[in-house]
């Protein structure tokens, strides 16, 4: 879900807000922002002129954190409009791996898509983030991999908790992570009232964290209390504190990750 | 896949074939047929016409068999047509828990079009079995039961081995059967050169085993030699013998499923 | 290990130390104490006289506290020692499902042995604490459910992490708390480093929490500092407000596991 | 279970009969062949006397089958007598990594005996079959070649069913099997009824297959039908054809197992 003012008065909207919320983040230990651009009216654009924006107010603030562009394209389906943001060569960008019921509608990538926008993100420089919300999201990456289309070491995050896919139990994601091949890094969120649980669990298991409004919009589920990104991001360091995780610096996730600029 | 003549000439086609086909099986202990129509091209069709002469030649051949009818709609996503089988009450009729990348591209079905199905088939006194190829996809029929459009005992087909799905190790199939709610029974199937390792881990795991030209064409893949009905029931037939695996009578597998008529 | 004062200073030995530290963990939110005596040289016993002590000294200062004692009999595998204890009636008593390698020897506990105190534990209103190291000592305790030996509700503490059993990753717990029988109850602890992260991996999973310095002398192993019981129950309670698992009182806690006093 | 003339009339004790015995299996394909000796009694001896008598009647009859010594010591746990076998040079011998209950009485194994054992093996040139009846063996395999007490790559003897120690279910063996390490080599067993189960569950896993009465005396638990060897054999060999698994030759078992003469 890529919320909007209407679900939460927190949801950063306009390049200022975002660059804002991300600086908070970052200076709690944040080493990576995933963005989502929004038009004038709060609604999601994939216009590399908005992403544009964002970019630059945030290595404004940030000058080394990770840029993560969504390339879901929630409004629009068109490959072309899906890749134009990669054109501003964000370190990253998201490429799903499958179908999958968002809710109750299919948000359908055809392998032809898949390809292509890898393809894109390649000659751009761009590292995908393989995002997984199955496990045979994982086997389409270990194939396009196998096939040339994906270069080694990948990066996976895994999303469980979605209604129409993986469940978010500890089973799942010890399942999940373990049928990623061997050399990869990958992070882990639930999505809702799962999202803490699941980031818990992945810091258990070696894995990294994905936190933020995007997946989750409370802070306590039971009690329907709206969070912002800086109180989810305090939260899951304040435990990875107590677990004797150390949390990355911008320039230690980039080694991890192996991306070089 | 839904193969036609082009990929075999073992595949039975016309109703009259169709029932050959499932007479030899029978014979050999099946108790229970999916069926799919194609038109007098060749191709799939949802017409309840030739359904209707299909379960007709089936019947006077296999009187007690368990008829289980499509309803993927390969060939025409509108609910309508793919509903209209429902109306001759066959025992069962496949009910897909989500959407998949088929091969290459994705077979969508929004959770309103699974509802409905679901709906059609109670109205009907149709049993759904329900169709899973990912983790998700039992998640979403626990969801469905626990809102009661899904009347338990629930029943599974377990698909592995497609590309764009879960893959077919034995841990694979561990994982998603473990899945499966209490009380449930269930069968699995790979797909492709996955059929038969999938089969026997079922018969291993207390499973069924759904057998057949539908998710394989060879007897033999590193040989490439093409199978028929009749030889892939037979081979999985004398490994559930060795194993020590009765085969159930269609009257058994009426009980053990809980359809009762 | 049951450690002694050279290993650490604040392991409590004599009953007025054990029940002064179980009083610090009571006001933290312990609902369970685990309970090795030591005689006056400060090694294990297992004389009834000293556990006696134990138990009013814990009663005065934690009334509903849930007292289980152990009978490990590190000491002595003489039976009727390791039996003495549960004259006392405790409410708990731990019972060993199987052999393990302790550290470098074997702790040998023979199937006879195991149901001969599972009897007197019977005969003496004392429910067991079935201690499972490895995937065989559930199936032992399944085994002895089925015989009669042992009566379900079934309550394990499951141990992972000592050297020779096993390992401590989360696929470890998930795995081994997978095999538990449903309607049984369980508590998961790891063993040295390992403690903290099977505890909050039991409760992403449901289950409760054994914690302390019999488990681990440390609260922090890569920087060696000494723990003291308080502090490591703190830590775990922080973590569990944090997860939003509530602490259950004694009394709740008596309800969960089935304690009729 | 090492069993004699009163279990089974076909349990081969004599030099001949073993010779015999491993014969028959050797023209179905057997590549390797685990021998305990029994002395003129029939009943379990450690002397290598016998051990040598054995060793020269097999290989006149299958000089290129792959031998493996008993070390486990059933009638007498001396260390220098469990060893005493390894003066012969077989090919390989097992070795147990931990304690465990067999029936109903420990099997101890203290490290230092392990260790003592891999280090006579290493002395002579004899690689070790590593007996594992729960992932805790696995994990002491994995710790004493971290110490170099075990020389990669590894090979297992995965022995699942036995009542004190782990099941006998698909999942057990997943679990197992995948907590080996990478780059070792691995066979199943199940003890009892369950040898077929896990014979065709590892065969199924890419793992190999130890059968034969040594494990389970009848063809036929339901029918309790005593078995012999050749039969155990045949049985699982139809199985592997038909699931497209080739059977090793000595020499290409040789190549896999790492072994050299
Ligand atoms: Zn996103
Ligand atoms: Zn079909
Ligand atoms: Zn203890
Ligand atoms: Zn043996």
């Amino acid at each position: 879900m890529v919320p909007t003012r209407k679900d939460s008065p927190y949801v950063p909207l306009t390049p200022e807000e975002i660059a804002e919320d991300t600086y908070r983040a970052y200076k709690l230990g944040v080493s990576s922002v995933h963005v989502h651009a929004r038009d004038e009216a709060g609604n999601p654009t994939y216009k590399k002129e908005v992403y544009g924006e964002i970019f630059s107010a945030i290595r404004r603030k940030c000058p080394d954190i990770i840029i993560c562009a969504s390339t879901s394209g929630r409004s629009d389906r068109s490959l072309e409009h899906r890749a134009e943001v990669l054109e501003l060569r964000p370190d990253m960008a998201s490429l799903m791996m499958g179908t999958v019921n968002f809710i109750k509608n299919p948000s359908p990538n055809s392998q032809e898509d898949i390809v292509a926008l890898a393809k894109r993100m390649e000659e751009h420089g761009v590292k995908p983030e393989l995002e997984a919300f199955e496990p045979g999201f994982v086997n389409v990456a270990k194939y396009l991999a196998s096939k040339g289309h994906l270069r080694p070491p990948l990066h996976f995050n895994l999303l469980l908790g979605s209604l129409g896919s993986m469940p978010a139990e500890a089973r799942d994601l010890v399942f999940l992570a373990g049928s990623v091949p061997p050399g990869s890094t990958w992070a882990a969120t639930g999505i809702g009232r799962f999202q803490l649980q699941v980031n818990v669990a992945s810091m258990l298991m070696g894995g990294h964290v994905r936190v933020g409004l995007e997946d989750s919009l409370y802070y306590s589920y039971p009690e329907k209390s709206l969070a912002t990104n800086e109180q989810l991001v305090e939260r899951v360091a304040r435990i990875a504190r107590e677990l004797g995780r150390e949390i990355a610096t911008p320039a230690e996730a980039r080694a991890i990750l192996g991306l070089d600029h």
